[in-house]
């Protein structure tokens, strides 16, 4: 089996409100003025089989995990199957 | 100034419940019967200077972003200070 893992993130028109809170927190409650920017995404691990790896994860993704209005995905094979 | 990724995901010990619900709608729903696995996890991205860059990561991530108590973290560099 491979283990894949799909990096899911806003995509670069759409504002990260989260994003954007975190740096105000860690500028101001933790004095790390140094940090100029924080963006957050979300990643999910799938254990699959090597075959059709790549239409499995489309469709995984894009039917299931990703909201395609406002985010945007990639993934990595973290293992190859045996 | 450095891109760092922090990657927060639930300690192996603690049950993640988003996980197993998404695995079951992927075999059902989706009928993707072969996909045997799913853990979520989280990540940001920081831009801060590359001096210090480890005591300020470790600062940051266990002062604010991850939750000791249930969670892990690790990092990684994505791009070095020029």
């Amino acid at each position: 089996m491979s283990r894949v893992r799909i990096y899911v993130t806003y995509k670069p028109s759409v504002f990260d409100p989260q994003g954007a809170t975190i740096l105000d927190t860690i500028q101001t409650a933790l004095g790390h003025q140094e940090v100029s920017q924080v963006t957050v995404g979300k990643f999910f691990d799938l254990t699959l089989p090597a075959a059709n790896l790549d239409a499995s994860v489309k469709e995984i993704a894009e039917k299931l995990l990703v909201n395609v209005n406002m985010e945007t995905y990639r993934y990595e094979v973290l293992e190859e199957a045996e």
